[in-house]
């Protein structure tokens, strides 16, 4: 199985970025937790701040016949038809992970303009996010 | 770890109610396949149409000392001002579930009354999403 | 032909409510009217204040296998999406009927949640609107 | 008892027009029912596309001392201020009647800006909606 | 004069749920302490978290020709049609009372749904308000 | 100097349309007073229940060089581009007439869609209103 | 009969504040036209740029038996709750008057918060406006 | 304990004022009855009609050292922001009163402004409504 | 190639209507044009300024069997329920267009009420979107 | 003439991407194709998933004096302010484009944020589209 | 060159109020510091907590012939339009100071009904917001 | 002192694009009148079209140790959450600058989603603004 972790802007700051909202823990952390938890697993590590880079991350995804990728668009999951459009436009399934409960934060945040077009959403359960939403692919090999 | 899986109203229909998005498994089936799952885990299953039995399973598995609760609060998720109150009223953490992307639905179903009190939220991962959600609590401890 | 006719919050008080908006006519009223009207029917009559009630008897409906639903929804009408719900959830037909005209009171009863579900909607003809939501079901045979 | 059936636009189609909206009859197949199953009603059966000609026909209604009007004002249902001050403006009752469930269809199409000042709604029910709403009036001689 | 004390969902935590919210004192010290405080009224003391209970105990408090009901509906405050309409329905006056200062909070709970069919309003006492409520029926025998 | 009174939807009908809230005059009752209050104008009075007529109206006072137009748009007022759009378009100048004072009625009566093409607006008076907005083109030669 | 003409914020300046919007004359023009026209009134002229002076004004003229007072409230016209329950409260008539076509600027200038209270609206004729609304009481009395 | 009974616009027309709505007692009968229901307050009491006077009146309570203020901003209630920020400013509690349901009239009313800055809000029970929030400081010595 | 140009109210009036928003060519201009252009096609022109000629003209475009209607809809374009559906209703496609660039334009001329049921859109060209979509029906056969 | 192609986020896959909404031909084939057509432009063709790369373009195209661009914003369309802005910046003539009829789809994609600086637009024809917004600049030599 | 500084409503209060928002610098304190800092400038400082005495300074200032105003208009920021005409009414330029950040505020400080008419807005630099406004002066000469 | 001028989409064309609205100095000019008038600071200047770009140079600058940022993100500051976040995310305090008055233009403009997490806003004093923004960091050392 061959996933794609995406991550998109201020994503690469984690670990040092408000960590009272976003943990401790850095990206390096979380793709070293994943490779230990999941080692049968091909796996594909991105970060970019910009919404075109994103959007050819998901077309890459696609065209090299990935599994899956568990996708946390930041702040682009508020307003992004671009991404979303994107999404919609690959066959790999794509589920969306949110590292904080958006719900629980500005209106602006409520909305997610991306989720519809992704397989399903995981969100509020910190870095554990990005573990459930493999485990989606793990064991339904969706 | 004792764990109460909680069902709003019209879930006791699953499997029968509108497969093509709810799916053809019933809760039995979710109980069977959970207990088979996590074997190591005490229990409780119970599913209300009403508000008010779901507002007192959630004060219960508070006084009871359980260490989670997995909730599909179906309908009521989007105006339940009652049950997102009383989420926020007890100490066992919630995880709140729904087996469609309910962001992919009727606009009314994208507002999300509850989800700000809950731990994290698990969508359109059909039943697996509470599968999902339980591992949060085994994998966290939380 | 077997229908149910379930009414649903303060409308066992109907007569005694505010007459000025819903007549003098009592449940009971309606109930002897109906039956004098249509013998051939096998009538069931039930009326509950909580959501969850009006939702176990949309479900039993189903269950015993009814040809018909006539429901006044009350004040549910206007919020509650775990009714609507409940309603595409049966393959029973349900009618909605009012006994007012709810678009000619206040702002927030111009919204009817649960009639998209519904297969037709009868509003404004006082409790008249009960026997003509019958006569739906006695003409078509639906 | 005098009734005018009055269409509003695009309803000359009705039969050919969308046909899995609005069904396969004809007006003249629901004039001649409604001839067949209410011998005694005089009636009157009118259908403009423009709102001036529905507004003079409800004022010819009320001049010419019909009893009740059945109306299906289609499109203009959710726009027109002018229909609803018409309807409001004659003593003669108005029934509104709409073949498709509105409630179910485009949001704009919930909106309904002239059924305040009628008698009553008849909603979802095909053309058997028109059959119910002269119902209305032979039953209560309203 | 006999008075109803109905308090809706989450109530019965009260003591234990959110402190710096809603303070220490419980349900059974309030009961206390407007007993003390008025000891010639006659007392019904109620709490429901269900909708249906709380409409069921307005009607009651009206069939028992009780004088008044101080009625803090908790959620179900800032949605709840049925309740409205409840309280609207029976002639027995009823007081709405809420512990915090709802319209300092989330803006879901500056919509007071039920406000409008009430008596009075008291709001961001504490649980004084309570005694203030009873005082208004105490002193004007209303 | 030569003017137009146009009067819109359901004012055929003034007098003995609604009187509490449009008064006893009939439209001829108002051309009468214009007429003897009046005598140095060349008058012409008109009333279309459709939006087309009303518009060639406009465009037929503009083709014969009028030199103002007291419009009362009924209705329309509220919702017609079109005919903001005809005001617009020609270069007599249109005084608009509520009889009644749309501000204080109905929310969706306080959007005036032509007002922003008219020369100026007079709404309330009752059918004094008409004689107000004639005073303007006489007293100013608009 | 005894007229009082009350002006709003920054009409002071008129004749010299944005003279493209509100024209060149200055409120002693309009006094001196008004005396000049209506010789047999006996005129109150006054101007305030606090909202308390203009309520003041307004209590003063309903205690001295006035019979109407011509109010332009400039710019508190679409705010003003105090100003609104202010003309509701006295009893003399009082006709609001703007300059401009407040419907063809600014969209919070079509709100107009205090029209609902007063006996009529002029807007869009310049300071011809105020002789409009003058004749409204000279010619009726009221 | 001393308390300033401060009364915002209109407020001195008590009595006169649309009586339906607010009832026949002036604002000399509140302070009467309120100097013989608690004569062991030291009282100051105070109306203005403009913004600034009851800023200016807000903040000398503050400098005195005033143990609460008794504030009916009557229509400010739903505006003012500056009166809101002056509540805010200062360290002596205000308790917020209506004397009118301000949630059964117009939607604008709704939206309280100043009362999330307020220690607490009394609405509806009419002049009674004074009474019981000095009951307030009275009971709870705050 | 038979085709309809169906313009809407106040097109009539083109080339003397606002010039520097329309232009100065007239639709007899624009007639001459396609003529001259197209001269293969079998041409019907219309122009109503009613909603029901409008209709009319669009239901009889369908039952002449033309190819297709090039259709300006003028102000009905923003408000029209009814010419959409009658858009909807027919099987002859239609070409929408606007002279103007209606996104550049009032907020309420954004909306495009019939746009959806139409083949296409063309708007901000001036008098050449006639021509272009004329094209579209040339070039693709459609 | 030069004229610049420039295409939007996700047009990358066209041909790929939701055919069934987007249609069968690629970015190639769209190429040839107007290559075919208008043999005597010199064309540029680009496509750029990040905002950044088309605002380029943009600047590009106008720095180089060509004659025209012809735009698909993708999903940027609805919502980039920074695109709206590029626009306006330049002095070469931009026609946006889409493939699909954007007022037939979800609600947000009606809200065209770049339109009203665009030179036209041209929405709902497929790939045809381009040709007609070609089209434009030919027989114009706009 | 002959300044303002103007401010509104508590900021008399300022240093004592909310320091944690405001900071703890008095107005006498930024008097001090602006006269020492540009002692080449003629000052004027003024403090009004009503509208009234705010619009009156503004047409003193441009009756006097000042160079410039900074304006803290306090909590009429938010609301008043008749501030907004003020400053548009007056040709001696306003810059708008806020010593918050506004927008990090309440949703209902997020409009600024005033700023459009400004001059420049300056806003969350706390006391220094002052000295940066003055700058604006002194080094344009505006 | 070490200061980032950073400038967004279409900046780079300053003094070319819409003078009337920007104003004729370009970026060069900006950066040389900054580097004279503060000839102590270590400045760096940056310009990006793509949000990915400014980003980046954000997180740069807080990885530098910079003073100070003053940030001028054009068209992105009222739709990016992403560079809301990337200003939050970092430790060195940013001063957003608008040279245009953003409030008095198009209404989408008004909402500024960066904003709330700078540290201060300076809008509508054209160029003049980057070097009041200057000032604030070189006066207050923050």
């Amino acid at each position: 199985m061959k996933l794609l972790i995406l991550n998109g802007p201020n994503l690469n700051l984690l670990g040092r970025r408000e960590p009272e909202v976003y943990g401790a823990a850095t990206l390096a952390d979380i793709e070293a937790e994943l490779r230990a938890a999941f080692p049968e697993i091909e796996w594909t590590f991105a970060q970019h701040n910009g919404e075109g880079g994103l959007i050819d991350a998901l077309h890459t995804a696609d065209a090299d016949g990935l599994d899956g990728v568990v996708f946390n668009p930041g702040g682009y999951a508020h307003t992004s038809v671009a991404l979303r459009d994107a999404v919609a436009s690959i066959s790999v399934p794509v589920v969306e992970v949110h590292i904080s409960n958006v719900h629980a934060r500005d209106a602006f945040r409520h909305r997610l303009m991306i989720a519809p077009a992704a397989a399903g959403l995981v969100a509020g359960f910190g870095v554990t996010g990005y573990r459930l939403a493999v485990r989606y692919f793990v064991e339904t090999g969706a």
